[in-house]
C-alpha cells in the first residue's frame, strides 16, 4: 500500500500548523485510499520517525515524502537526507522515496502568483 | 502605481531563494505593469524597508506585501507588523497592505495536493 507524508519545519505557535493540517484534510478527502501523515523537522509532532512508524503499522509499503518547503536550504539538503537514511535502516520492509521541496514545481508557483494578483 | 513585495523567511543557503527568484521571473513575465520585489525576514537581501525603498523610487503608490510562508506563526504575527509599521511610518505616501500568508489560500494548497498526487 503507497502512503504519503507531508514534511513540514515546525513551528513554537500551535497556529502555524494550520495548514498543514488543511492540506492533510484536502488529501484525505481526494486520495482515501492512499493514508497521509504529517511530520515536522522540529518543534512540532510527530517526527518524521513516528510518522513512518504510524504508516508502517497501518501496512504501508511504500511511502513518499513530499517536503512543504519553498526553498531547498540547509534543511532540506543537510538535516532531511540523515531523517530519510535513518527510516531506511529503521524500515527497510517500507520502499522509500521523497520529492523535491514544493517550491521547486512550477504550478505551486504559479499558484501564488495567481494569488498575488487576486490580492492587487 | 500598484507594486508588490514577495516577502520570503530568508535561510543561510543562498540557493534557498530559488524558488523565490523563480517566483518575480513569473510574476514580471505575466504582470510586467506592477513592479514586483523580493523582501526577506532575516539571511537575505533586500530587507523589507530596502524593498519598500526600491519600488518608492520607481514610483509606486500602493504596495501589497505577500507573505511566502506557510504557516502563520511567531514571524507573520509579531515580527512582520512591526516591520510593517516601520514602513508605514517612513513612507506615509504609499498606501500599504500586506494579505495573509499564501499557504492560507485553497489554491495554493491545492497544488501542493496536486504535486503530491502526481509523485506518486
Amino acid at each position: 500500500m503507497k502512503a504519503i507524508i507531508l514534511f513540514g519545519h515546525g513551528a513554537r505557535d500551535v497556529r502555524w500548523r494550520e495548514p498543514f493540517d488543511r492540506l492533510t484534510g484536502l488529501w484525505r478527502e481526494q486520495h482515501s485510499s492512499t493514508p497521509v501523515e504529517l511530520a515536522f523537522l522540529e518543534m512540532m509532532q510527530p517526527t518524521l520517525d513516528e510518522a513512518f512508524a504510524s504508516l508502517a503499522s497501518r501496512g504501508a509499503t511504500q511511502i513518499t515524502v513530499i517536503p512543504v518547503f519553498f526553498g531547498q536550504g540547509g534543511h532540506l539538503r543537510n538535516d532531511f537526507p540523515v531523517l530519510l537514511a535513518a527510516c531506511r535502516e529503521k524500515y527497510p520492509q517500507i520502499a522509500l522515496s521523497a520529492t523535491p521541496a514544493v517550491g521547486e514545481d512550477l504550478a505551486v508557483l504559479q499558484s501564488i502568483v495567481d494569488f498575488g494578483a487576486r490580492a492587487l
